[in-house]
């Protein structure tokens, strides 16, 4: 016995010392090692996850959460602007789920304050999944399968708008890309980085980019101007946070974009406007900072950009429950 | 040394008698028990998978394999015709990709001879991905995760057609889906079904369906006139086999469907014009067999048709290797 409590005592005690350790190599950088997601409410998640990626929720039948933000490609649809119902084209391209819910607010104007309140949005939307809220929860009642699955982690009572966005929201809350080549710098490893990449870093922290591009999500932190030396010359006529408050002050002001993974979730930029990570580099760096990069400066840039893709969420592909006799089935082509 | 002999006699011993003792046990029926997928090159399927879930080979960048084979959903997209680039409309159902190694040829005509020279067709229709293959080729060369993958399965060499199907199709041959409860019920186990599923197997059988639903796959075994004893009104001008062979016999002539999974493959027949299990069944009895099922026949024919669901592929949602700066990119309102 009381070699046990030693053993205890010891193992405690180790523990103790291994997390200081751990705690004190984390450099004191501008940006934060992304933590894995921690799931408190497994059959919630496995619920939201079905309803990711379910066509059933849009009018057409075909287009789910997964069409747009497509986890095979972090997050994206790798599209300047989205396809949307009946093809119809977006106004902004569509931001990556991955890592969304270390955002201050969801939407490229932050019009929704979590990713609860924003879940609801696209299917509703007209060019989008175009499907009413009404008729959404008519499908949902309908199949014996969701019904179950609702009962089980929301206790009895009709499926209702509430109940879905808030499983949609805590699946998408478990997308997070942890233990990235630059996590694994910033937790002390100092091989993680190749000397261009650290050489990129240095500059991108030097020159002000982190200004913005801070935090665990390297943005996605505050609201800023699109054009702040020179203004930018969008194709989109959106006009950012401005939609939201009103202020003339706000016009053009976008939420920060997150960094993580952005070697995957090109084209860049609220319009899609730079196709590759290079031009939306050189962009930055001339519109929000009045500097030029010279192409070797962009190149350590970009190499250090790509070190922030993390390792993607290991989704199995959800097996939807069938619709009964009595589901509204979709008509595409009216 | 004689003690681990001996062991492995016992064992090899136990083996026969245990393989042969459930070869008695499968009963003879006209439907066979589909067995688990026998995976010999795991790269090529992981390959293959990354394909059939590859957005980029459609020219809207939006529709892949997937899009309307939708392994969430029984391998459909429980649509009537399949909603195609630019929305157009497939002229036709979109069969399901599960079991469909097992059919005699593919496509509802069975114009394709395999799995393998179906894959290519949907690529490059015009009402479906769109895709010139000369164009889906360039996109895949064009990224450097893609060329390793295809050297590391093919050997070098320039991407061509030949192995971006070949690898569709090794993936799609592990999509069947083994011990459904009739398949428990084929293998011996009495309980497997309710004496309503039974009754309905029974009255599927003696009643003829089973001439052509028969096989692993519950059909796929051969072409059949649709509308034998009534002509089937159809909305739809396709006329199946005709349009392969030219026999004027031909015309109306279509490949089986699987029944396998049927629960989840709604709606039915080459038109999607049957909305329900139950609408199938009763134009089935009436046009196949002139037989007007009474509703508790039909009502016992569906009961058994559900307890011919699968488990269902556990497929990882793969990760798919981002463009490069080179990489075509989609371009799909214009």
């Amino acid at each position: 016995m009381k070699v046990t409590v030693k053993s205890l005592v010891l193992a405690l005690a180790t523990s103790v010392v291994a997390s200081a350790a751990s705690a004190a190599t984390v450099r004191d950088e501008p940006i934060v090692p992304i933590e894995p997601a921690v799931v408190d409410n497994p059959a919630k998640v496995a619920l939201g996850k079905k309803l990711f990626f379910e066509p059933r929720l849009s009018m057409s039948g075909i287009i789910s959460c997964n069409t747009c933000h497509n986890l095979s490609r972090g997050g994206t649809d790798n599209l300047k602007t989205s396809i949307g119902h009946q093809w119809r084209a977006g106004p902004v391209n569509a931001p990556t789920v991955l890592n969304s819910s270390l955002a201050i607010a969801q939407f490229w104007d932050g019009r929704a304050a979590n990713l609860k309140e924003q879940a609801g949005g696209p299917i509703q939307a007209g060019i989008e999944m175009a499907m009413p809220h009404t008729l959404a929860l008519d499908v949902l009642q309908s199949i014996p399968g969701y019904v179950e699955e609702f009962t089980a982690v929301f206790g009895p009572g009709d499926i209702d708008m509430d109940k879905v966005t808030s499983a949609i929201a805590a699946f998408e809350e478990t997308l997070v890309t942890p233990n990235s080549r630059f996590d694994q710098w910033l937790k002390g490893d100092d091989k993680a980085l190749s000397v261009d990449e650290l050489a990129g870093y240095t500059l991108f922290k030097d020159s002000g980019c982190v200004t913005c591009h801070n935090g665990e999500a390297a943005g996605g932190t505050s609201y800023q101007r699109m054009g702040v030396v020179k203004p930018y010359a969008s194709t989109s006529p959106v006009e950012g946070r401005y939609a939201v408050t009103g202020n003339d002050a706000d016009r053009f002001n976008f939420k920060v974009p997150t960094l993580r993974n952005v070697e995957m979730t090109y084209p860049y930029f609220h319009d899609g406007q730079a196709r590759t990570l290079e031009e939306a580099v050189d962009i930055m760096g001339q519109l929000q900072l009045g500097r030029h990069y010279s192409e070797v400066e962009i190149g350590q840039i970009v190499a250090f950009l790509k070190t922030l893709t993390g390792e993607q969420p290991q989704i199995m592909v959800p097996i939807l429950p069938p619709s009964s006799n009595a589901t509204p089935r979709p008509d595409p082509f009216n």
